[in-house]
């Protein structure tokens, strides 16, 4: 008989200014729809995309590659076919393509009766996002997982530590519809960096990894700066200093690139704070010609959701 | 009435592997004395030095420029004569200048009802220590005055962030009779690194953080790693990488080089632990022509105490 099950898979935000590569969290509401159908044949077919364009091919899709490399390893014995009804836009920079691949080994994997833990899923997932990103990473994928915040403190052994999450953090994210391949945001990068800067930055991550656990906003704020990465990657999002200034001017705790762009997101303690700086960040976008969403979300901790089974 | 204090003023272990320049811990019983008393004439003087030979003048001694940037501030109106009874060898890397920095300050401000609070404090006695070293730290300062582990999370403005120490951690030192000046120290090291490397480094220390404060012996160990100092400065220690290894084979949760050297420091679970990874590293140095002296202490999260009053 076959089994399906129906997940949320969550958007997350990565980088998170001073943890450039290592840190992410994760969203709530904002996310992706996935229903995934064990079928007599084995292998894995993409049967459904809504929302974007997709590519079907199993090879080619990167909830698909992260699927293929879970049955790789398990061998059921039978098959499974996705449906993705997808909500966040591909190349936003809150981890969409993420979201697609940390969801469908999730979806397996509780189908499957759980034989994987988050970690080792992660470790799945990663095989998928390497088609998006031509790379492994996994600051994207391992919110979705675990939620709240996570420190990926290796790739090579892959080790992820879930950090704790202060109960009134929200995310406002703001996402200009401008194109920024995360290849072309890499490559903006140096090679080399000043040794006082990466002090300061070890520092700032040190400090707000503090602040997690001391349930401490106010060196929340003072943590979450980044003097490495933003410097150059700002210069390819427009308005980013105005936008950047109006946040903070409005009380939010940190701003950054969601990923490598083009999203930027602030984090505020309370809803209400996040209101008023979506507002103050939406007013910098309406004064421009450009075409823009924002979100607003909770912090989300459990990360993936189960819908129904 | 004169009133006259004396006090325990601990070594200290700076950099701490993976948190170059920002984090320290406190050693125990190794450290030095001071005796300070009020006087009626004002200013600060040096009455009295045993175990080395430090200048007698105020303003070259770290113990005097210290207490002067305090009483600078405080105007109190009457003087102080202090007394170094000197423990930890100057140049040793374990924070001996950073001893007396602190202790001076420490004790003149127990002596005028503590107008002052551990961070101010370390403000003032990084005047001192910066006769010493050239420029203004804080790395081994702070751990003296705080106790535990300590993070700078930045100089300017001065925040120390008290991290929490797991109940168990030891550490091991032993110090090769060798000079390393600080300034030396500092110039094999290059103004640029890697940005894959300080990406290891803030992972490591994030996930230092994160151990100290989940009790995680496990964690901490495969944190104590770094991958963008020591490789440059350990090519200052003889025998560097066979003490290390030596260590680690016998169970410590991390080596690495105390401040900037010479001394060199091992971590553990235990005081058992201490005494074996202790005579593994006695074991490489006796096969050598080298002087050396080792210690052993718990963590000290108490940091500087009053002895009598």
């Amino acid at each position: 008989m076959n089994k399906e099950i129906r997940i949320f898979s969550p958007g997350t935000v990565s980088n998170v200014a001073c943890g450039f590569d290592v840190l992410g969290f994760c969203l709530d509401h904002i996310g992706d729809e996935m229903l995934v159908r064990t079928t007599p044949q084995q292998g894995i077919s993409i049967t459904k995309i809504e929302g974007y364009d997709l590519p079907y091919e199993t090879e080619k899709n990167v909830a698909g590659v992260s699927a293929l490399a879970l049955i790789e390893d398990f061998q059921p014995g039978f098959g499974f076919e996705i449906e993705i009804y997808k909500r966040i836009k591909p190349g936003s920079g809150i981890g969409s393509s993420a979201a697609s691949a940390a969801g469908s080994v999730f979806a397996i994997n509780e189908l499957l009766g759980k034989p994987y833990n988050k970690t080792q899923l992660t470790a799945f997932a990663m095989k998928g996002e390497a088609v998006s990103s031509q790379s492994e990473h996994a600051d994207n994928l391992a919110p979705a997982i675990f939620g709240g915040f996570v420190l990926v403190k290796s790739l090579n052994p892959l080790e992820i530590l879930n950090l704790p999450t202060p109960e009134e953090l929200y995310a406002v994210i703001i996402h200009p519809q401008i194109e920024i391949k995360t290849l072309e945001a890499r490559a903006i990068l140096p090679k080399d960096i000043p040794l006082q800067k990466a002090i300061t930055q070890w520092a700032n991550l040190g400090s707000l990894v503090h602040a997690l656990h001391s349930d401490d906003y106010s060196l929340l704020q003072r943590s979450l700066q980044d003097v490495v990465i933003e410097p150059y990657r700002s210069q390819l999002i427009p308005h980013f200093d105005e936008v950047k200034t109006a946040a903070l001017k409005q009380g939010a705790l940190g701003f950054g690139i969601s990923g490598s762009g083009p999203s930027i997101f602030a984090i505020t303690k309370g809803e209400d704070s996040a209101r008023s700086v979506e507002a103050a960040m939406r007013k910098v976008y309406e004064s421009s010609s450009l075409q823009f969403e924002t979100y607003l979300s909770k912090i989300n901790k459990e990360g993936i959701k189960t819908i129904s089974k």
